[in-house]
């Protein structure tokens, strides 16, 4: 199963996919989806010309991808200053076993977002980009939750990338064997990698024992 | 559950949790633990001021994190030229869900390693490198399938990151809900996230129909 590239948008020259680029994929439909689909980003930012990487939630709505925290958050604080970041999500899809050491790898879906993010001040589009962070935990939530009080909007800080510069890579399939291994006698192929999310709920103490889990949560494990 | 930080090594100034110290975590065995478990890294670097952050496999020997690739892979050649790096791995635990929109959260533990990597010349360590990355991907696999050639050494290029300077963070348990919140009757909870590994593995279309899928790949589903 061989990867096909679409191209709907052309790539910027930053965001083009430097090698292997039948593995590029511009596509935005591709993109949003991946983007979706995967529960938490990387983010890379530079402190005194140290990157760093750290790991967060998420959420798209459009064409913009909202990050939010504490505003003494030192990500955030740093982004919010105007520098260039990189947002990157991974989905693992399966591991990919060779006849050769040399051709193992992994299939996954990835997604990488240049720009620079701006604060979200307008309250209700910070109270939609809150909304879309919830409901990127879990879809339905936000009927069954209590929205932020004034206190609590104050006390987060969400800001706004825009998805202008971004593109997707993707592998699939088995490995590409050498034609001199194929007659080797190793099995090889394709070990599929999913996130698991069918183990039971555990309500918190403060719940009653009878209360039933909701359907919304319920459903997480049929998707 | 409330998260205890164990300290063994005292952290640096640049890896010591900023943010929320409780879930700071610098015992060795601990970032061992997260390191050895996550399949993929998150490697962020810088070209011309812009940060990237690429998704790749690493493999820990020891003190050190090894990363490998194509000679001509732009992130393996950049960092090889001496920058400072972050590499992060995250693996994600479960769902948060709180009462509040505000507490909703993930639980998950990352490392964050902070370094220069430098070329693997000595060709007993990139050979141990190679092997670690590929048990990496499946635990008794070097044992099945074809070493490296000199030709497919010499077109590997192999990266070495010490771990001196890692720290690792962990959230567990439930939301930590406002007082206020508790009589509220939202179901509240974790749901477990894990990764699936039970998936049916699908041979390429040169293994024997019959021939069975290896011990050691079916011992994957059990892990």
């Amino acid at each position: 199963m061989p990867f096909v590239a679409e191209t709907a948008t052309p790539p910027s020259e930053r965001t083009k996919v430097k090698r292997l680029p039948d593995r590029g994929e511009y596509d935005r439909g591709a993109i949003d989806a991946i983007l979706d689909e995967a529960l938490v980003c990387h983010v890379g930012f530079p402190v005194d010309g140290q990157p760093y990487v750290i790991p967060t939630l998420h959420a798209r709505v459009g064409e913009q991808l909202y990050l939010h925290g504490a505003p003494a958050n030192r990500m955030l604080r740093t982004l919010r200053d105007g520098v260039d970041a990189c947002v990157t999500v991974t989905l693992i899809d399966g591991l990919v076993l060779s006849r050769s050491w040399f051709h193992h790898s992994v299939n996954y879906r990835s997604v990488v977002v240049l720009g620079r993010a701006v604060e979200v001040t307008d309250q209700d589009e910070k109270l939609r980009a809150l909304a879309a962070l919830v409901e990127h935990i879990v879809p339905g939530r936000t009927e069954d939750a209590r929205p932020p009080t004034d206190a609590e909007l104050r006390a987060t800080l969400v800001l706004s990338l825009p998805l202008a510069e971004a593109s997707a890579k993707v592998r699939t399939g088995p490995a590409k064997e050498e034609e001199s291994d194929l007659a080797l006698d190793h099995w090889s192929g394709v070990v599929p990698l999913a996130l698991d999310v069918s183990g039971e709920p555990a309500a918190d103490s403060y719940v009653e024992p009878s209360a039933p889990v909701p359907d919304y949560v319920a459903a997480l494990s049929a998707r």
